[in-house]
């Protein structure tokens, strides 16, 4: 049998407080010149429901940071693959804003979070090496793909991946954005393998020329509230039309490499961004592939968890293995499409056979 | 011919801003608990010199952040490879701080500095991946070693990787460890070559049992500062006994690795962390190999650059191939071996022939 790198286990850590969308109806919106919006809040919100398809998110504890999410998905995840935690030879954990503690506005990354979660994990073994990874919300995914070069280069055998954010901690209230965003970390185990399948195909794209700031980090749309304190922002317009140009083809490419059939492809598993967005993706890619949009083909979790940066990918492929997902299985055998784009800007995909 | 893992080019950025040990005379230094050190500040200053060896070190302008440093020897390591920069297949920053601009005390790293540094060289391939590391001291030699995998996958050809770091912007002046901190940013290019040599061996280890936290983030030793700031903060004793039991082991493990002998090893390029330590880790090293310390083996910048974290290798191999390091040359064939320590705690080292 031929040998492939394979998905062994997986965890999510879904924090316990439900912040639905009406506990936004007393902020007060700005535009981002700074003029207030003139909508009223009820409408604001009915739009932003309609768009994205959020209905709550979850934010987490206070006296929790990111790495400690990292942690609970990471242990789940490691229980899950039944794997001794002394064998594992990496440690990846993707984010893009280390540990804020609550009531802070500093972004903690030394140690890295990866040593974070080593740390809490109680791994000895000096040659599991912990690094963390910038790479926007495809980060998670992107260090499936680093981890899958190292396998095959021979550096590791098996290797923890884990995608942790708390935007909750670097939102702008003031921004209708902040509605977007959530907590959350999801996480996998993969492994060389005596079998078929794994990670066929991997493609991976930065844009930087015109698009590398439609992500970035600036003061609130309260200019009058005077503070230095910078935010998550997002040019949304920009942001939607490069996904929608660049996602599908993306995928496409990753798809053409596999060798693997569109028919053959039984889920699309998508960073959770926005609902809209990744349906019109969706709907793109198959367009593509000269086929219609199959019932059923793209999991959805934004309803409820909201955006959670690298974490919603992790979190969805747990949740569906886990039989969380009504209405949504995969079966050994089964090809599914790992898709997804966020700040840098970066892309990525995976034609991955379970 | 067979292939090989090969530096092409390298880049730095030294900044201009230089700042002498006097100039911390009148800084009121405290201990970790609190209490005033009750030394002199010409005492302090002094031991301090004979420990380290820093004489001076150098900040980066207030209108610059990490990411521009990067683009700098980044832009001058692509002149100095004769590559094209469309040509790069990926672009990779190791910091620990993110961009921190002047008279802010958040991290920004959204985009990561990479996108940013690929935004400034004006790449335009999307198939240039850009991404960020965060691996303590030892990043951008980790990140090296990545890019080595990364070929070795088939997954690249030419790899361009950046240490930077803007330590003036996260250091605590009321910390005597704040004098050993500078700014700066060294950068390589790496490519498969049809040669001997390159990369022959590589060790990395993360240590996080007891030592996860040996280098962190905490608040001020001045204790009625009363500010929630955070500050990069060292245990330095135990980073000390740390690095001299574990470092020369691990560079002897790589040696052993790679089936070079001893006697072929011409420099030793180790992170610039600290004088005296820097030294012991050289003769324990050698005592490990059974061998006296050879003369001028271990080029040393610190005296003038101080500690820049990611940037000491790249930047101090740099000036050794651009003839900059009085006494130290490296020619073709030539072997030598690169180690570094720092936060996570992780330790790296590669066996490298020119």
């Amino acid at each position: 049998m031929s040998k492939s790198v394979k998905i062994i286990g997986t965890g999510s850590y879904i924090p316990g407080n439900v912040t639905k969308n009406e506990s936004f109806s007393s902020h007060r919106f700005f535009n981002i010149d700074g003029s207030k919006i003139k909508e009223s809040n009820t409408d604001i919100i009915e739009k932003f429901k309609a768009i994205t398809g959020i209905e709550e998110r979850k934010y987490f504890d206070n006296n929790l940071v990111t790495s400690d999410m990292a942690f609970f998905a990471a242990n789940e995840a490691i229980k899950d693959a039944k794997v001794n935690p002394e064998e594992i030879d990496y440690i990846v954990v993707a984010h893009n804003y280390g540990d804020v503690k609550y009531n802070s506005i500093q972004s903690d990354m030394v140690p890295s979070l990866a040593s974070r979660v080593k740390h809490l994990l109680q791994i000895e073994n000096p040659n599991c090496v912990a690094y963390d990874i910038l790479f926007g919300c495809p980060g998670w995914l992107e260090g499936i793909i680093q981890m899958n070069a190292y396998i095959k280069a021979g550096m590791a055998k098996t290797c923890l991946v884990i995608g942790a954010e708390g935007l909750s901690r670097v939102i702008d209230q003031h921004d209708r954005d902040s509605m977007i965003y959530s907590d959350g970390a999801g996480a996998a185990v993969i492994q060389l393998t005596e079998s078929t399948g794994g990670i066929i195909a991997h493609s991976t794209e930065t844009h930087t020329k015109e698009e590398a700031h439609f992500i970035h980090f600036d003061k609130s749309y309260e200019k009058l509230e005077n503070s230095a304190r910078h935010y998550i922002k997002m040019y949304g317009r920009k942001v939607y039309n490069f996904a929608l140009k660049n996602v599908p083809v993306a995928m496409k490419s990753c798809l053409d490499k596999s060798g693997v059939s569109i028919d053959q492809i039984k889920k699309i598993i998508i960073h959770q961004a926005n609902e809209k967005m990744d349906e019109a993706i969706c709907e793109r890619f198959f367009k593509l592939c000269n086929r219609e949009v199959p019932n059923n083909i793209m999991p959805m979790s934004i309803g409820e968890l909201g955006n959670s940066s690298v974490a919603t990918i992790p979190t969805l492929l747990d949740l569906i293995l886990k039989l969380k997902m009504k209405g949504h299985k995969i079966e050994k055998g089964d090809h599914v499409m790992f898709a997804s784009v966020g700040a840098g800007m970066n892309i990525n995909a995976v034609v991955y056979q379970f």
